[in-house]
Protein backbone atom coordinates (compact mmCIF):
# COMPACT_ATOMS: atom_id res chain seq x y z
CA UNK A 1 0.00 0.00 0.00
CA UNK A 2 1.50 3.64 -0.51
CA UNK A 3 2.08 6.20 1.69
CA UNK A 4 -1.05 8.21 0.94
CA UNK A 5 -3.38 5.27 0.59
CA UNK A 6 -2.53 4.41 3.73
CA UNK A 7 -3.49 7.67 5.59
CA UNK A 8 -6.67 7.42 4.53
CA UNK A 9 -7.11 3.63 5.79
CA UNK A 10 -6.32 4.15 9.16
CA UNK A 11 -7.70 6.85 11.22
CA UNK A 12 -5.62 8.56 13.74
CA UNK A 13 -3.63 5.54 14.40
CA UNK A 14 -1.30 5.01 17.20
CA UNK A 15 2.68 4.86 16.12
CA UNK A 16 4.33 2.42 18.01
CA UNK A 17 8.19 1.80 17.20
CA UNK A 18 10.78 -0.81 18.10
CA UNK A 19 14.62 -1.62 16.84
CA UNK A 20 12.81 -4.70 15.74
CA UNK A 21 10.26 -7.45 16.98
CA UNK A 22 10.40 -6.72 20.47
CA UNK A 23 7.94 -3.57 20.40
CA UNK A 24 5.45 -6.64 19.25
CA UNK A 25 4.71 -7.75 22.92
CA UNK A 26 3.74 -3.86 23.83
CA UNK A 27 1.60 -3.54 20.52
CA UNK A 28 -0.10 -6.96 21.79
CA UNK A 29 -0.74 -5.94 24.86
CA UNK A 30 -1.80 -1.92 23.33
CA UNK A 31 -4.34 -4.39 20.92
CA UNK A 32 -5.68 -5.87 24.12
CA UNK A 33 -6.72 -2.93 25.51
CA UNK A 34 -7.64 -0.73 22.39
CA UNK A 35 -9.01 -3.26 20.31
CA UNK A 36 -10.67 -0.50 17.70
CA UNK A 37 -7.95 1.51 17.71
CA UNK A 38 -5.77 1.53 14.33
CA UNK A 39 -2.31 1.22 14.79
CA UNK A 40 1.03 1.69 13.10
CA UNK A 41 4.00 -0.36 13.80
CA UNK A 42 7.44 0.70 12.99
CA UNK A 43 10.32 -1.90 12.96
CA UNK A 44 13.79 -0.38 12.21
CA UNK A 45 15.18 -3.62 11.59
CA UNK A 46 17.76 -2.26 9.34
CA UNK A 47 19.47 -1.01 12.02
CA UNK A 48 18.49 -3.78 15.16
CA UNK A 49 19.57 -4.19 17.75
CA UNK A 50 19.87 -0.78 19.28
CA UNK A 51 21.09 -2.19 23.09
CA UNK A 52 24.66 -1.99 22.56
CA UNK A 53 24.80 1.49 19.81
CA UNK A 54 25.92 5.13 21.81
CA UNK A 55 22.93 6.70 23.18
CA UNK A 56 23.33 9.93 21.09
CA UNK A 57 22.57 7.47 17.85
CA UNK A 58 19.63 6.08 18.88
CA UNK A 59 18.30 9.39 20.41
CA UNK A 60 18.39 10.51 16.39
CA UNK A 61 17.41 7.22 15.09
CA UNK A 62 13.59 7.56 17.54
CA UNK A 63 13.57 11.38 16.21
CA UNK A 64 13.75 10.75 13.15
CA UNK A 65 11.15 7.87 13.12
CA UNK A 66 8.92 9.80 15.27
CA UNK A 67 9.07 12.66 12.34
CA UNK A 68 7.77 9.77 9.82
CA UNK A 69 4.66 8.61 12.22
CA UNK A 70 3.67 12.27 12.94
CA UNK A 71 3.61 12.50 8.91
CA UNK A 72 1.59 9.30 8.93
CA UNK A 73 -0.78 11.38 11.30
CA UNK A 74 -0.48 9.43 14.35
CA UNK A 75 -2.34 10.64 16.95
CA UNK A 76 0.71 9.65 19.59
CA UNK A 77 3.65 7.97 19.46
CA UNK A 78 4.39 4.86 21.92
CA UNK A 79 8.11 4.41 21.83
CA UNK A 80 7.85 0.59 22.65
CA UNK A 81 12.05 -0.05 23.41
CA UNK A 82 13.71 0.05 26.86
CA UNK A 83 16.80 1.80 25.04
CA UNK A 84 15.81 4.70 22.70
CA UNK A 85 12.97 5.24 25.71
CA UNK A 86 16.18 5.65 28.11
CA UNK A 87 18.18 7.86 25.01
CA UNK A 88 15.28 9.84 23.93
CA UNK A 89 13.14 10.87 26.30
CA UNK A 90 12.32 13.32 27.71
CA UNK A 91 13.75 16.10 25.38
CA UNK A 92 12.07 14.08 22.45
CA UNK A 93 8.74 14.72 23.73
CA UNK A 94 9.66 18.13 23.86
CA UNK A 95 10.11 18.53 20.69
CA UNK A 96 7.06 16.98 19.22
CA UNK A 97 3.30 18.01 19.45
CA UNK A 98 1.69 15.00 20.00
CA UNK A 99 1.88 12.25 23.23
CA UNK A 100 5.20 10.17 23.01
CA UNK A 101 4.90 7.50 25.71
CA UNK A 102 8.59 5.80 26.67
CA UNK A 103 8.00 2.65 28.62
CA UNK A 104 10.93 3.46 31.26
CA UNK A 105 8.22 5.58 33.55
CA UNK A 106 5.74 3.57 32.94
CA UNK A 107 7.55 0.51 34.27
CA UNK A 108 8.92 2.20 37.11
CA UNK A 109 5.56 3.49 38.80
CA UNK A 110 4.46 -0.26 38.61
CA UNK A 111 7.45 -1.34 40.08
CA UNK A 112 7.41 1.43 43.28
CA UNK A 113 3.22 0.59 43.60
CA UNK A 114 4.72 -3.29 43.93
CA UNK A 115 7.47 -2.86 46.54
CA UNK A 116 7.53 -4.13 49.62
CA UNK A 117 11.09 -3.76 50.61
CA UNK A 118 11.81 -0.53 48.74
CA UNK A 119 14.69 -2.82 46.97
CA UNK A 120 13.80 -3.14 43.51
CA UNK A 121 16.21 -4.55 40.49
CA UNK A 122 16.20 -3.51 36.53
CA UNK A 123 18.03 -5.74 33.90
CA UNK A 124 18.09 -4.38 30.06
CA UNK A 125 20.48 -3.37 27.40
CA UNK A 126 23.99 -2.31 27.74
CA UNK A 127 22.15 1.08 26.76
CA UNK A 128 19.45 1.40 28.72
CA UNK A 129 21.27 0.24 31.85
CA UNK A 130 24.05 2.35 30.87
CA UNK A 131 22.13 5.32 30.49
CA UNK A 132 20.84 5.11 34.20
CA UNK A 133 17.40 6.06 33.50
CA UNK A 134 15.82 3.75 35.24
CA UNK A 135 18.28 3.98 38.31
CA UNK A 136 17.34 7.32 38.47
CA UNK A 137 13.98 7.62 38.51
CA UNK A 138 13.85 4.68 41.51
CA UNK A 139 16.08 6.74 43.20
CA UNK A 140 13.79 9.99 43.24
CA UNK A 141 11.11 8.11 44.63
CA UNK A 142 13.45 6.83 47.49
CA UNK A 143 14.10 2.77 46.27
CA UNK A 144 16.93 0.86 46.67
CA UNK A 145 18.40 0.15 43.11
CA UNK A 146 20.17 -2.87 41.93
CA UNK A 147 20.77 -3.12 37.81
CA UNK A 148 22.38 -5.59 35.42
CA UNK A 149 23.28 -5.75 31.86
CA UNK A 150 22.13 -8.36 30.44
CA UNK A 151 23.18 -7.77 26.18
CA UNK A 152 23.12 -11.41 25.41
CA UNK A 153 19.37 -11.58 26.37
CA UNK A 154 17.39 -10.44 23.87
CA UNK A 155 19.51 -12.50 21.15
CA UNK A 156 17.94 -15.36 23.25
CA UNK A 157 15.06 -14.42 22.61
CA UNK A 158 15.33 -13.61 18.86
CA UNK A 159 16.91 -17.32 18.28
CA UNK A 160 14.30 -18.51 19.74
CA UNK A 161 15.72 -19.62 22.81
CA UNK A 162 13.63 -18.62 25.86
CA UNK A 163 13.38 -21.93 26.62
CA UNK A 164 16.89 -23.48 26.36
CA UNK A 165 19.75 -24.53 27.89
CA UNK A 166 21.52 -21.09 27.26
CA UNK A 167 18.96 -19.00 28.42
CA UNK A 168 19.41 -21.28 32.18
CA UNK A 169 22.78 -20.77 31.91
CA UNK A 170 22.60 -16.74 30.56
CA UNK A 171 20.05 -15.89 33.41
CA UNK A 172 22.11 -17.61 36.48
CA UNK A 173 24.89 -15.86 35.41
CA UNK A 174 22.85 -12.59 35.26
CA UNK A 175 21.09 -12.83 38.16
CA UNK A 176 22.70 -15.19 40.56
CA UNK A 177 24.52 -12.32 41.81
CA UNK A 178 21.64 -9.89 42.41
CA UNK A 179 21.46 -7.66 45.79
CA UNK A 180 18.23 -8.53 48.01
CA UNK A 181 15.30 -7.13 45.81
CA UNK A 182 11.59 -8.09 45.89
CA UNK A 183 10.62 -6.25 42.79
CA UNK A 184 12.35 -7.11 39.40
CA UNK A 185 11.42 -4.96 35.90
CA UNK A 186 11.97 -6.42 32.68
CA UNK A 187 13.52 -3.53 31.49
CA UNK A 188 13.61 -4.41 27.84
CA UNK A 189 10.46 -5.52 25.50
CA UNK A 190 11.70 -8.73 24.99
CA UNK A 191 12.04 -9.72 28.17
CA UNK A 192 8.33 -11.28 28.73
CA UNK A 193 8.93 -13.91 26.41
CA UNK A 194 11.90 -14.59 28.88
CA UNK A 195 9.25 -14.24 32.00
CA UNK A 196 8.79 -18.13 33.03
CA UNK A 197 12.62 -18.56 32.94
CA UNK A 198 13.50 -15.39 34.80
CA UNK A 199 10.46 -16.12 37.23
CA UNK A 200 12.81 -19.72 37.84
CA UNK A 201 15.78 -18.18 38.53
CA UNK A 202 15.14 -15.22 40.16
CA UNK A 203 12.52 -17.27 42.25
CA UNK A 204 9.18 -17.08 43.44
CA UNK A 205 9.58 -13.97 46.01
CA UNK A 206 10.92 -11.86 43.15
CA UNK A 207 7.58 -9.80 41.56
CA UNK A 208 8.35 -9.31 37.71
CA UNK A 209 7.28 -6.41 35.96
CA UNK A 210 6.84 -6.69 32.51
CA UNK A 211 7.39 -2.73 31.34
CA UNK A 212 5.63 -3.77 28.20
CA UNK A 213 2.48 -4.56 30.11
CA UNK A 214 2.74 -1.48 32.26
CA UNK A 215 2.88 0.40 28.82
CA UNK A 216 0.38 -0.53 27.50
CA UNK A 217 -1.93 0.36 30.56
CA UNK A 218 -0.53 3.93 30.80
CA UNK A 219 -1.46 4.76 27.12
CA UNK A 220 -4.91 2.94 27.39
CA UNK A 221 -5.21 5.31 30.15
CA UNK A 222 -4.77 8.94 28.08
CA UNK A 223 -6.50 7.64 25.00
CA UNK A 224 -9.81 7.21 23.54
CA UNK A 225 -10.84 3.39 22.93
CA UNK A 226 -12.03 4.67 19.58
CA UNK A 227 -10.43 7.58 17.75
CA UNK A 228 -13.36 10.61 16.25
CA UNK A 229 -15.90 8.25 13.94
CA UNK A 230 -14.65 5.18 15.08
CA UNK A 231 -11.84 2.40 14.62
CA UNK A 232 -10.84 -0.72 12.43
CA UNK A 233 -8.77 -1.86 14.69
CA UNK A 234 -6.29 -2.15 11.39
CA UNK A 235 -2.79 -2.47 11.98
CA UNK A 236 0.08 -1.53 9.26
CA UNK A 237 3.65 -2.85 10.06
CA UNK A 238 6.16 -0.43 8.39
CA UNK A 239 9.81 -2.26 8.46
CA UNK A 240 13.04 -1.13 7.41
CA UNK A 241 14.48 -3.99 6.71
CA UNK A 242 13.55 -6.98 4.42
CA UNK A 243 9.17 -7.89 5.33
CA UNK A 244 9.62 -11.37 4.86
CA UNK A 245 12.74 -11.40 7.15
CA UNK A 246 10.76 -8.95 9.66
CA UNK A 247 7.55 -11.66 9.83
CA UNK A 248 10.17 -14.72 10.46
CA UNK A 249 11.77 -13.35 13.23
CA UNK A 250 8.18 -11.98 14.45
CA UNK A 251 7.23 -15.46 14.44
CA UNK A 252 9.13 -15.73 18.27
CA UNK A 253 7.09 -13.16 19.71
CA UNK A 254 3.90 -14.02 17.98
CA UNK A 255 1.64 -12.92 15.06
CA UNK A 256 2.43 -9.94 12.98
CA UNK A 257 -1.07 -8.72 13.00
CA UNK A 258 -1.08 -6.47 9.38
CA UNK A 259 0.45 -5.57 6.36
CA UNK A 260 4.27 -5.48 6.56
CA UNK A 261 5.60 -2.92 3.96
CA UNK A 262 9.00 -1.67 3.47
CA UNK A 263 10.57 1.65 4.69
CA UNK A 264 13.57 2.34 3.27
CA UNK A 265 16.06 3.02 6.23
CA UNK A 266 17.65 6.29 4.04
CA UNK A 267 14.07 8.20 4.16
CA UNK A 268 15.10 7.91 7.95
CA UNK A 269 18.22 9.08 7.80
CA UNK A 270 16.87 12.10 5.90
CA UNK A 271 14.03 13.19 8.40
CA UNK A 272 16.91 12.22 11.37
CA UNK A 273 19.19 15.04 9.42
CA UNK A 274 16.61 17.46 11.00
CA UNK A 275 16.81 16.13 14.71
CA UNK A 276 17.46 18.30 17.95
CA UNK A 277 20.58 18.08 19.73
CA UNK A 278 19.79 15.86 22.35
CA UNK A 279 20.99 15.81 25.91
CA UNK A 280 22.38 12.36 24.99
CA UNK A 281 24.51 13.20 22.53
CA UNK B 1 29.16 7.77 -4.75
CA UNK B 2 26.33 6.85 -7.05
CA UNK B 3 26.70 3.59 -8.62
CA UNK B 4 27.58 4.69 -12.41
CA UNK B 5 30.89 6.54 -10.83
CA UNK B 6 31.66 3.60 -8.63
CA UNK B 7 31.87 1.56 -11.53
CA UNK B 8 34.84 3.27 -13.26
CA UNK B 9 36.12 4.07 -10.09
CA UNK B 10 36.86 0.38 -9.21
CA UNK B 11 38.57 -1.77 -11.87
CA UNK B 12 37.17 -5.11 -11.56
CA UNK B 13 36.88 -5.39 -7.77
CA UNK B 14 36.08 -8.68 -6.35
CA UNK B 15 32.42 -8.58 -5.06
CA UNK B 16 32.43 -9.97 -1.17
CA UNK B 17 28.90 -10.52 0.92
CA UNK B 18 27.78 -11.43 4.29
CA UNK B 19 25.12 -10.73 6.25
CA UNK B 20 26.46 -8.05 8.58
CA UNK B 21 30.21 -7.53 9.41
CA UNK B 22 31.19 -11.17 9.77
CA UNK B 23 32.77 -11.05 6.35
CA UNK B 24 34.92 -8.49 7.08
CA UNK B 25 37.09 -11.15 8.37
CA UNK B 26 37.46 -12.27 4.84
CA UNK B 27 38.09 -8.69 3.76
CA UNK B 28 40.98 -8.45 6.06
CA UNK B 29 42.84 -11.85 4.88
CA UNK B 30 42.10 -11.32 0.87
CA UNK B 31 43.08 -7.29 1.37
CA UNK B 32 46.54 -8.70 3.02
CA UNK B 33 47.02 -11.38 0.15
CA UNK B 34 45.64 -9.09 -3.13
CA UNK B 35 46.54 -5.53 -1.75
CA UNK B 36 46.61 -4.20 -4.94
CA UNK B 37 42.77 -5.79 -6.01
CA UNK B 38 39.74 -3.62 -5.38
CA UNK B 39 36.76 -4.86 -3.27
CA UNK B 40 33.06 -4.51 -3.20
CA UNK B 41 31.83 -5.70 0.22
CA UNK B 42 28.08 -5.90 0.76
CA UNK B 43 26.79 -6.24 4.15
CA UNK B 44 23.15 -7.05 3.98
CA UNK B 45 22.22 -5.30 7.86
CA UNK B 46 19.05 -4.95 7.42
CA UNK B 47 18.30 -8.71 6.96
CA UNK B 48 20.87 -10.15 9.74
CA UNK B 49 21.52 -12.42 10.97
CA UNK B 50 20.81 -15.02 8.49
CA UNK B 51 21.85 -18.31 10.75
CA UNK B 52 18.34 -19.26 11.81
CA UNK B 53 16.40 -17.87 8.31
CA UNK B 54 14.96 -20.81 6.54
CA UNK B 55 17.70 -21.96 3.36
CA UNK B 56 15.49 -21.03 1.07
CA UNK B 57 15.17 -17.48 2.10
CA UNK B 58 18.80 -17.05 2.62
CA UNK B 59 19.90 -18.62 -0.96
CA UNK B 60 17.15 -16.10 -2.49
CA UNK B 61 18.87 -13.39 -0.74
CA UNK B 62 22.70 -14.81 -1.71
CA UNK B 63 21.06 -14.63 -5.46
CA UNK B 64 19.98 -10.88 -4.84
CA UNK B 65 23.42 -10.11 -4.09
CA UNK B 66 25.27 -11.72 -6.59
CA UNK B 67 23.15 -10.12 -9.43
CA UNK B 68 23.48 -6.75 -7.83
CA UNK B 69 27.30 -7.86 -7.92
CA UNK B 70 27.39 -8.95 -10.93
CA UNK B 71 25.96 -5.45 -12.33
CA UNK B 72 28.79 -3.72 -10.75
CA UNK B 73 31.02 -5.71 -12.73
CA UNK B 74 32.62 -7.59 -10.31
CA UNK B 75 35.39 -10.32 -11.21
CA UNK B 76 34.32 -12.68 -9.30
CA UNK B 77 31.99 -13.50 -6.04
CA UNK B 78 33.39 -14.08 -2.76
CA UNK B 79 30.41 -15.53 -0.09
CA UNK B 80 31.80 -14.64 3.10
CA UNK B 81 29.20 -16.48 4.96
CA UNK B 82 28.75 -19.97 6.06
CA UNK B 83 25.10 -19.68 6.48
CA UNK B 84 24.68 -18.45 3.02
CA UNK B 85 27.34 -20.77 1.35
CA UNK B 86 25.43 -23.84 2.80
CA UNK B 87 22.15 -22.17 1.26
CA UNK B 88 23.22 -21.18 -2.13
CA UNK B 89 26.23 -23.13 -3.14
CA UNK B 90 26.59 -25.10 -5.59
CA UNK B 91 23.29 -24.06 -7.15
CA UNK B 92 23.98 -20.53 -7.28
CA UNK B 93 27.51 -21.08 -9.01
CA UNK B 94 25.92 -22.85 -12.20
CA UNK B 95 23.54 -19.69 -12.51
CA UNK B 96 25.55 -17.35 -13.33
CA UNK B 97 28.79 -16.94 -15.58
CA UNK B 98 31.49 -15.32 -12.76
CA UNK B 99 33.47 -17.40 -10.55
CA UNK B 100 31.93 -17.86 -6.95
CA UNK B 101 33.90 -18.97 -3.87
CA UNK B 102 32.07 -20.18 -0.78
CA UNK B 103 33.60 -20.79 2.30
CA UNK B 104 32.53 -24.48 3.01
CA UNK B 105 34.86 -25.89 0.32
CA UNK B 106 38.13 -24.41 1.54
CA UNK B 107 37.11 -24.78 5.34
CA UNK B 108 36.22 -28.56 4.34
CA UNK B 109 39.91 -28.93 2.18
CA UNK B 110 41.86 -27.03 5.19
CA UNK B 111 40.42 -29.84 7.45
CA UNK B 112 41.06 -32.87 5.79
CA UNK B 113 44.81 -31.60 5.05
CA UNK B 114 45.28 -30.83 9.08
CA UNK B 115 43.59 -34.17 10.65
CA UNK B 116 45.55 -36.79 11.70
CA UNK B 117 43.16 -38.80 13.63
CA UNK B 118 40.64 -38.24 10.71
CA UNK B 119 38.05 -37.29 13.20
CA UNK B 120 36.76 -33.39 12.30
CA UNK B 121 34.48 -31.08 14.17
CA UNK B 122 32.53 -28.07 12.62
CA UNK B 123 30.43 -25.53 14.40
CA UNK B 124 28.14 -22.88 12.94
CA UNK B 125 24.91 -21.45 12.85
CA UNK B 126 21.86 -23.27 13.19
CA UNK B 127 21.32 -22.47 9.37
CA UNK B 128 24.68 -24.05 8.42
CA UNK B 129 24.84 -26.89 10.90
CA UNK B 130 21.32 -27.75 10.26
CA UNK B 131 21.93 -27.45 6.55
CA UNK B 132 24.33 -30.61 6.58
CA UNK B 133 27.03 -28.99 3.70
CA UNK B 134 29.56 -29.24 5.86
CA UNK B 135 29.30 -33.29 7.37
CA UNK B 136 28.43 -34.43 3.59
CA UNK B 137 31.75 -33.07 2.64
CA UNK B 138 33.49 -34.49 5.29
CA UNK B 139 32.00 -37.49 5.19
CA UNK B 140 32.59 -37.97 1.67
CA UNK B 141 36.39 -37.56 2.13
CA UNK B 142 36.39 -40.62 4.76
CA UNK B 143 35.94 -38.51 7.82
CA UNK B 144 34.46 -38.62 11.43
CA UNK B 145 32.55 -36.09 11.80
CA UNK B 146 31.21 -34.47 14.78
CA UNK B 147 28.84 -31.12 14.30
CA UNK B 148 27.12 -28.60 16.69
CA UNK B 149 24.76 -25.53 15.79
CA UNK B 150 26.01 -22.81 18.17
CA UNK B 151 23.26 -20.39 17.38
CA UNK B 152 24.51 -17.75 20.32
CA UNK B 153 28.14 -17.13 19.32
CA UNK B 154 27.52 -14.74 16.35
CA UNK B 155 25.80 -12.51 18.97
CA UNK B 156 28.79 -12.72 21.57
CA UNK B 157 31.09 -11.27 18.86
CA UNK B 158 28.44 -8.74 17.78
CA UNK B 159 27.95 -7.54 21.73
CA UNK B 160 31.59 -7.25 21.77
CA UNK B 161 31.62 -10.23 24.62
CA UNK B 162 34.36 -12.36 22.40
CA UNK B 163 36.51 -11.91 25.91
CA UNK B 164 33.49 -12.60 28.66
CA UNK B 165 32.02 -14.29 31.52
CA UNK B 166 29.12 -15.08 28.88
CA UNK B 167 31.82 -16.40 26.12
CA UNK B 168 33.30 -18.75 28.40
CA UNK B 169 29.92 -19.86 29.55
CA UNK B 170 28.31 -20.40 25.97
CA UNK B 171 31.35 -22.39 24.50
CA UNK B 172 31.55 -24.63 27.28
CA UNK B 173 27.66 -25.07 27.27
CA UNK B 174 28.57 -25.80 22.82
CA UNK B 175 32.04 -27.81 23.60
CA UNK B 176 31.87 -29.54 26.83
CA UNK B 177 30.23 -32.57 25.22
CA UNK B 178 31.75 -32.70 22.43
CA UNK B 179 33.23 -36.42 20.65
CA UNK B 180 37.35 -36.92 20.32
CA UNK B 181 38.32 -34.31 17.81
CA UNK B 182 41.97 -33.14 16.56
CA UNK B 183 40.55 -30.60 14.36
CA UNK B 184 37.61 -28.10 14.42
CA UNK B 185 36.53 -25.67 11.90
CA UNK B 186 35.16 -22.77 12.88
CA UNK B 187 32.62 -22.43 10.17
CA UNK B 188 30.91 -19.08 10.49
CA UNK B 189 33.04 -15.69 9.60
CA UNK B 190 32.38 -14.53 13.16
CA UNK B 191 34.44 -17.15 14.90
CA UNK B 192 37.84 -15.94 14.13
CA UNK B 193 37.41 -13.24 16.95
CA UNK B 194 36.20 -16.12 19.49
CA UNK B 195 39.47 -18.17 18.37
CA UNK B 196 41.41 -17.71 21.68
CA UNK B 197 38.45 -18.45 23.78
CA UNK B 198 37.58 -21.67 21.73
CA UNK B 199 41.36 -22.83 21.55
CA UNK B 200 41.37 -22.65 25.40
CA UNK B 201 37.93 -24.65 26.13
CA UNK B 202 38.78 -26.91 23.60
CA UNK B 203 42.05 -27.63 24.53
CA UNK B 204 45.64 -27.76 23.12
CA UNK B 205 45.36 -31.06 21.42
CA UNK B 206 42.57 -29.48 18.77
CA UNK B 207 43.74 -27.52 15.95
CA UNK B 208 41.28 -24.89 14.90
CA UNK B 209 40.63 -24.36 11.21
CA UNK B 210 39.69 -20.45 10.35
CA UNK B 211 37.27 -21.14 7.83
CA UNK B 212 37.85 -17.14 6.39
CA UNK B 213 41.65 -17.51 5.84
CA UNK B 214 41.05 -20.78 4.03
CA UNK B 215 39.04 -18.99 1.99
CA UNK B 216 41.05 -16.23 1.37
CA UNK B 217 43.88 -18.91 0.16
CA UNK B 218 41.31 -20.27 -1.96
CA UNK B 219 40.35 -16.79 -3.64
CA UNK B 220 43.95 -15.66 -3.57
CA UNK B 221 44.88 -18.60 -5.53
CA UNK B 222 42.37 -18.05 -8.55
CA UNK B 223 42.67 -14.80 -9.10
CA UNK B 224 45.04 -12.42 -10.97
CA UNK B 225 47.04 -9.99 -8.03
CA UNK B 226 46.12 -7.32 -9.99
CA UNK B 227 43.24 -6.54 -12.48
CA UNK B 228 44.52 -5.43 -16.10
CA UNK B 229 45.58 -1.95 -16.07
CA UNK B 230 46.55 -2.58 -12.30
CA UNK B 231 43.98 -1.38 -8.94
CA UNK B 232 44.48 0.78 -6.67
CA UNK B 233 43.20 -1.54 -3.06
CA UNK B 234 40.09 0.18 -3.36
CA UNK B 235 37.63 -1.03 -0.58
CA UNK B 236 33.98 0.48 -1.56
CA UNK B 237 31.16 -1.07 1.23
CA UNK B 238 27.33 -1.08 0.38
CA UNK B 239 25.17 -1.76 3.52
CA UNK B 240 21.45 -2.56 3.47
CA UNK B 241 21.10 -0.95 6.83
CA UNK B 242 22.21 2.26 8.31
CA UNK B 243 25.47 3.11 7.54
CA UNK B 244 26.25 4.24 10.79
CA UNK B 245 25.55 1.48 12.70
CA UNK B 246 27.06 -0.43 10.21
CA UNK B 247 30.34 1.08 11.19
CA UNK B 248 29.56 0.90 14.61
CA UNK B 249 28.95 -2.81 14.56
CA UNK B 250 31.96 -3.23 12.17
CA UNK B 251 34.13 -1.76 15.12
CA UNK B 252 33.71 -4.99 16.75
CA UNK B 253 35.56 -7.22 13.81
CA UNK B 254 38.03 -4.22 12.84
CA UNK B 255 38.20 -1.06 10.53
CA UNK B 256 35.74 -0.39 8.03
CA UNK B 257 38.13 -0.42 4.89
CA UNK B 258 36.50 2.71 2.61
CA UNK B 259 33.56 4.31 1.49
CA UNK B 260 30.12 2.94 3.08
CA UNK B 261 27.16 3.38 0.66
CA UNK B 262 23.46 2.87 1.51
CA UNK B 263 21.54 0.38 -0.41
CA UNK B 264 17.54 -0.14 -0.43
CA UNK B 265 16.98 -3.48 0.34
CA UNK B 266 13.88 -3.13 -1.73
CA UNK B 267 16.56 -3.27 -4.62
CA UNK B 268 18.10 -6.31 -3.75
CA UNK B 269 14.36 -8.39 -3.33
CA UNK B 270 13.55 -6.69 -6.70
CA UNK B 271 16.78 -8.40 -8.05
CA UNK B 272 15.56 -11.49 -6.39
CA UNK B 273 12.31 -11.51 -8.01
CA UNK B 274 14.49 -13.53 -10.80
CA UNK B 275 15.88 -15.71 -8.76
CA UNK B 276 15.61 -19.52 -10.59
CA UNK B 277 14.20 -22.31 -7.71
CA UNK B 278 17.14 -23.21 -5.65
CA UNK B 279 17.17 -27.35 -4.57
CA UNK B 280 17.12 -25.85 -0.85
CA UNK B 281 13.67 -24.63 -1.36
Amino acid sequence: MDRNALRYALKRPIGIFDSGVGGLTVLKALRRKLPHRDFIYLGDTARVPYGRKPAAMVAEFAYGITEFLRQADVEGVVIACNTASAAALPELARHVSIPVWGVIEPGVEAAARMTRSGKVGVIGTKGTIGSGAYQRRLEQLGLTVWARACPMLVHVVEEGLASSPESELLLHHYLDGRAEIDTLILGCTHYPLLHDAIQRVAGDSVALVDSAEALAQAVNGSMDPEPAGGGAGRIVHFVTGDPAAFAHTAEVIGEVAGEVVPLPVTELIRLQARAPRFAAG
